[in-house]
């Protein structure tokens, strides 16, 4: 299927004409180097679809217009060079400027870039997602309206089994019987829906009737973040320890934002997803040439053997 | 039932042998006035119970030790003083201070009071809570752990109506048949859990395994918030418009506090809970000596009315 | 002087086909109802000039593209009505709700409108400033650079009295000859930047060298806020108890964003600059048509008395 | 001199009979295991000097009463422990839940321990410290009161050299003429002071008349931070690249707490502080046995030598 046709033209907007009182003191700059272009290509919209109902989509971006021939990159380098005043000459190009700052964990210019995004989750998932607190959020409130009849339900190859080394859920699918008993259950609990709905019709406050829906009824949020705080939550939920289904839209997230900021999404990589951190103890024992750390403590002694196959070292 | 009996004997701690390198440039103060007390008198906790399992109870303050005879609205008071400087004499009392301070929106005083609380609610519960983003927060996982088998239920009679008015629950209650149609639908939601145990132990992942519980399972959480956060917290939480069952919980945090801050929490009360505010059009319409303000929004006709009401204007 | 003229062309961006690794999983979506326009009016930069060598200037806005004939109000609207759901009618026009929403304290959608500014401004109401903590920050750094030779001088009928009744700066003009004394003084301590600048040159680290430059030496920065933390700034700098430098600050920010959120900017002077807030106290007073309220606070009492008069009673 | 003696007794405090309306509802515990013990040993204040006229003073501690034999560490697996739910054994000793919660980076809970700190340093410190945003803050105001004769002065052995490597200043003390000049540069900065006082107290408003001051005159503050932020400030505020003086600011603060959390700040040694980062790129040079890293940016190859010297490898 093609893709939808989009255009770009770009008129004259409110603003100018309207500025009213005050607004007499306001002296516009055009953009120096020509009209500005829209990182989104002038979509409305940039959507990736994760699971049976679910979906991540970029619905705004600040920078959103940039000079033709930058990327929203260029937003990290024109506040991190603030730093650097007027009469200081530009040492750095802004790729390895805009690397030097991730690889040193200068923070504060990644903030300047804000994405927008509508998505749709399961509860369960919101419920992780919402734990990041440098967010805007606006949720569906299942107060005022009527939950709608959509719930997430993994294929029967993806019902994973209990992890018996970290607690949690592993990558291992459990038995395909166990996994159609699953997905049976997970039936027997929506099925409650239609009586939600009912007792909604006929009254009870839906703030009430909806107490009783599982959660894995999907709800949807529009969420902005700066990309600072982005690139926090993309190093926490696309981390293997993540659950599965978060993992998934996070990576949808990631993808929706490398095209526009490429260049701190390539350092991300470099310095931070795979990046390995070498604790004091790991350093000495590298020093000292020795397999083992000096711990009694087994799951950090197995965490280094781990690191050591990583580092290329080891049998 | 007599209350447990509470020691209040307070032991010289660690610290002040243990200090390590560096340590010894501590130079130590001792409190004027004597020994201090303890704002929770000895307890480790103090807690209320709200519905069925739920609960809020205090488990610590900051701060906990204040001089004997004082409460800890010092601690707003001592830093608003630190404003004023050492050559300025005492201008106002300390409740004086305080109230002056809430009165006006000096809000950052009351940030250096601290509370923290452990709580259970249901989920449908903790999701409105955890809106609330300056907290810290950490709360019983679903993924390590196996979910306990309680549920909220409401009492037949606070089975509420869905409002007309304001497309949220009113206080009214639903005719008893539908809320006992109401209260098996919550059965059969609940039924579900003995299929959660078994698919649990039965090695399913727990973090899939969970997801077809209902909303009105009970979670716990630490939740750590400093007072003007809190009283945010508990303004919009309070308020006749939150959900009845949140409400409960804000009351119950509400008392918790108000023997710990009683100052804060008179003012509290009668600058904002128990405020009123005029809008510009309503300023106008009161100097006018009109009883309708100008605006063809109903809603908003509807609101200055009511405080005409509250104001004993009018009929 | 006539405004740059301002080309509004915008030109298809980067993004659409360097999506790269997992970017063909984007479904765009072009805008409903024709192409988009830019609220800046195709401007890269919107400025105000505030006292000698200051200034606010908006660089950036989230949204930056919004349909023909709408404002970035409409982003408000566009997250508040995510709760409302698909089935339920849109029940008030968008500047009813807008108003209905800042009226009610709900806060969260303001915060779906971010902006982004440069400014100068002399160190001692960037202190003031930066206390606003939920923002973004990148100021010019005294450690890598020199700084300008740039200090703030209020006229001589602007250098103001110390204020006996709010131990504040007031608003009345302090006589001439005292003020041409404080102008001399700010010569004195600016003339300490010749040998700043000497020891920079010399070699002496920029960080030790600056720490002697006065507090009125201008400073610069990227400043990045969403519209509810700026509305809260606005309230708080625009107030007569802020600090005149500072007010000037804050209005021309105010001025900047109203034509770009003008429904929200006038719903905030009715609701919010305009208002006037009842304590229990006045309350009651009002109800028993007493002038006087229940208190022995002189200074309460005398804030009763301000406001009667404005709402027009008593003589 | 001998510290001064402080007593640890703790007697009852207020809080159990004023529980007032809805203060019946609670319910008190006791401590397990006996009485509880003050963390600060009794003592209203642990204070280090800073230079010439600073400080930075612990006030106070959330926990600040714990059980006998165990460090306010236990806040922390206290809450940790909330995700592992009642029926789940305790696998791990607490220093090594401790430990592995830091070196995996669940900082939320290392938020559940707060830290109060009174402290006074100059200006050009405070304007660092303050970047640190998730904080609460109470600073002296020289718009209320008269900025007090206290200025930063370095001894001439620490007047450093712009460092001609990363634009900082570095750690090499410039030569004793150059320093002598600098100090001779803020003697003359100083010497405003007395004209500030007199203008002052002439009648000019304190918030103008302190503009003409110097940014090493110093201020004060309470602060308070929980220790997840606080390892985050000391992380960057120890680090060699800071500012010298805010350095020595951090490293008092780190003594403050290290004997309240010591089994914290070892962990934050051992991984964080102690620990190297090792990037992709790096990562790749190792296991290909290579000296060099496959980029053409200097200062990143710099830092890889660096690295592997501190790794034990290379000449």
């Amino acid at each position: 299927m093609a893709e939808p046709s989009i255009s770009t033209e770009c008129k004259p907007g409110v603003g100018q004409e309207s500025a009213g009182k005050g607004g007499e003191r306001i002296v516009r700059t055009a953009p120096e180097g020509g009209p500005l272009v829209d990182v989104m290509g002038g979509a409305a919209r940039w959507q990736i679809n994760v699971h049976d109902h679910g979906f991540v989509a970029l619905i705004d971006a600040m920078p959103r217009l940039i000079p033709a021939g930058t990327t929203a990159d260029s937003a990290i380098v024109q506040a991190a060079r603030v730093s650097y005043g007027a009469g200081t000459k530009k040492v750095s190009e802004d790729r390895g400027l805009t690397r030097y700052l991730l690889r040193h964990r200068h923070t504060t210019p990644f903030e300047m870039v804000e994405f927008k995004f509508h998505c749709a989750m399961p509860i369960f998932v919101a419920r992780q997602w919402i734990r990041h607190r440098t967010a805007n959020v606006n949720e569906y409130s299942g107060r005022y309206s009527v939950m709608t009849d959509r719930f997430y339900r993994p294929s029967a190859e993806n019902v994973r089994k209990q992890s018996t080394v970290n607690r949690q859920g592993g990558e291992e699918p459990i038995d395909l019987s166990t996994a159609r008993e699953f997905l049976d259950y997970l039936d027997a609990c929506e099925a409650n829906y239609k009586t939600y709905l009912s007792l909604s019709e006929r009254g009870v406050a839906r703030e009430l009737a909806r107490v009783g829906l599982p959660q894995n009824i999907y709800t949807e949020w529009y969420w902005k973040c700066d990309l600072h705080n982005i690139l926090r939550f993309l190093s926490l939920r696309m981390d293997a320890h993540a659950q599965q289904e978060i993992q998934d839209y996070a990576r949808a997230m990631h993808d929706l934002i490398a095209p526009i900021v490429p260049v701190t999404m390539e350092a991300f990589k470099d310095y931070e997803m795979d990046s390995v951190r070498l604790t004091r103890l790991e350093i000495e024992a590298l020093r000292a040439g020795k397999a083992t750390i000096e711990t009694d403590n087994k799951r950090e002694q197995a965490e280094w053997e781990a690191k050591r196959k990583r580092l290329g070292f080891g049998s």
